[in-house]
This record gives C-alpha cells, structure tokens and sequence, in this order.
C-alpha cells in the first residue's frame, strides 16, 4: 500500500497532502467526487457518516455530518474550481467554528505509474490549523487516503 | 475622512484591512453587495470596471474586469457565507494567475459612531500574498475604501 504524506510546518496556516494510487487521473478523480461514495471514504474509520449534498461544480456547495459515541460534527463549503480529472478547488468549514473556513485545492497529476493526488488546505490563521492538528486530523487524513485506495481499486 | 489600516506581517499568507465608516452596519452592507454599486467603489481609481456578474449569496458566484491602458484583468471567485449585515466570506482569484485562490473573510462590526469594516484575506501561500502587497494592492484597497466611504455618504 502506498504511503501517504502529510506536511504542517510549524508556524504556518498550511497543510499539504500527497498520496499516490495505482489508478489513471480519470478513475481517482471519479471516485473522490462522486457524492454517492464519499460517505465511504471520507473521515476517519468508525465514524457514521451522512452526506446531505455534495455538489461538485463551481458554486455547487456541500454539507455533511460526521456521527461518532461523542457527538455529530457537521462540516460545510463551497467549490470554487472544477476541472474534470485535474483539479477541485473547494472551502470547508466546521459548523462548530463558525466563520473560519479553509480552503482546500486538490490536484490530480499522472506519474508514471499512476495518479498522484496533492491536497493543500489553508486555513484562515496559524492557530486555526494548530487546533486542526491537535483535533487528531492525521488519524483522519490517513484513513481517509487508505479506504480511498481501496475504494478504487474496487470501482476501477 | 477615516483612515484605512493594513497590515500585511512580512513572512505570512495574510493581509488585513480595517476602516471606520460613519453609517450603520446595514448601510454598509447595503452598499457593499449592491451588484449594480461594486463598479462604483471597488478597486483602484482611474481603472473602468465591467462586473458580470455578483450574485451575493452562499453559492452564489461573481466575475468582473479591471482596464487600464496596460490591459485587462479578470477577477472571479464565488460566496461561501452571507449573513445580512454582518459577514461576507467569499474566494478570489486573479484569472491571469489561476489556481491561485485566495479566501476573504469580511464582517461589519457596530461601533460608537458607526461601523468597522474588517477584511482579512488568506492567501494560498506567502509567495502569492509577496506579489499581491507588491502589485500595488494598497493604493487599491485606499482608494476602495475611500470611494466607498463617499459612496455610502451620497447613498445613505
């Protein structure tokens, strides 16, 4: 299985995700934005999880809810940039923090091999992303990425 | 006539604006996403200003033109939250620089007197927000707030 990065400096409002997968641009970009399947990729493993929309389109918005024996957490934004199999563009918000939203570009490249996906969210101050951080987002990104993969080496 | 301050601290993605305006929040607001006002106040003087759309609402998406005798550039970027009166968050992207996407947060505090207008925009990375400051992003955000402050006063 492949490994996946995860890059926060310190001292910075930034962090970079890299993962490769064994699948062309077209097939990882289908996958990730198909609204039916983010509920199975999406998050942390163990948590239920439940879509409301998820519109993947310029101005298309999204909404979902995050259900673990702690509570619901519901997380929303918009997309800002789509472009079929390179690129989505989109904010995020945790409806817990209201009014401090993230950006988060995605970039689909081919390698060699396969499909390298490169996220980079920014989040609107250093201390916002340090709180991310330590909210346990590397567990959640790394499950995310793992049950990605697997996910498209089932769909194909 | 009030004074803009910015603050762009060297070595960060982020720019802040505060200005003092004599009206009430919902002056402010009202004139500040009127579609059919923004060509009146936003940006630098002497630029002639085509908005093709500012549809001011949560999913809602706007585009405009910057001319000047050196050429043309197109802005875009859509709202990811509008509370009435109070708070405006919405991206941003020069389209001669694409990909590159900024996130800005605006909100309309009731003072004493008035109203402060605070912006902070976050940008994708220091190296974008360098050339922004360098660009000549303060004589636009002056002269933006000065108009708009002389566009409120004749609006009321």
């Amino acid at each position: 299985m492949n490994a996946t990065t995860i890059n926060a400096p310190a001292g910075t409002p930034f962090v970079e995700v890299t993962r490769e997968f064994d699948a062309t641009p077209a097939q990882l970009f289908k996958v990730t934005t198909d609204p039916n399947l983010i509920a199975e990729w999406l998050g942390p493993r163990g948590l239920e999880m439940t879509v409301e929309s998820y519109d993947v389109r310029p101005g298309g918005s999204y909404r979902y809810i995050h259900k673990d024996e702690s509570g619901e957490y519901a997380f929303r934004g918009v997309f800002h940039a789509v472009e079929q199999d390179k690129l989505v563009i989109q904010t995020f918000e945790w409806e817990g923090a209201p009014g401090e939203v993230s950006l988060d570009k995605m970039t689909f490249e081919p390698t060699e091999t396969g499909v390298r996906l490169h996220q980079r969210s920014v989040f609107p101050s250093i201390e916002t992303r340090d709180l991310f951080v330590e909210s346990g987002m590397e567990v959640g990104i790394r499950d995310s990425m793992d049950r990605l993969a697997a996910l498209v080496a089932k769909e194909g």
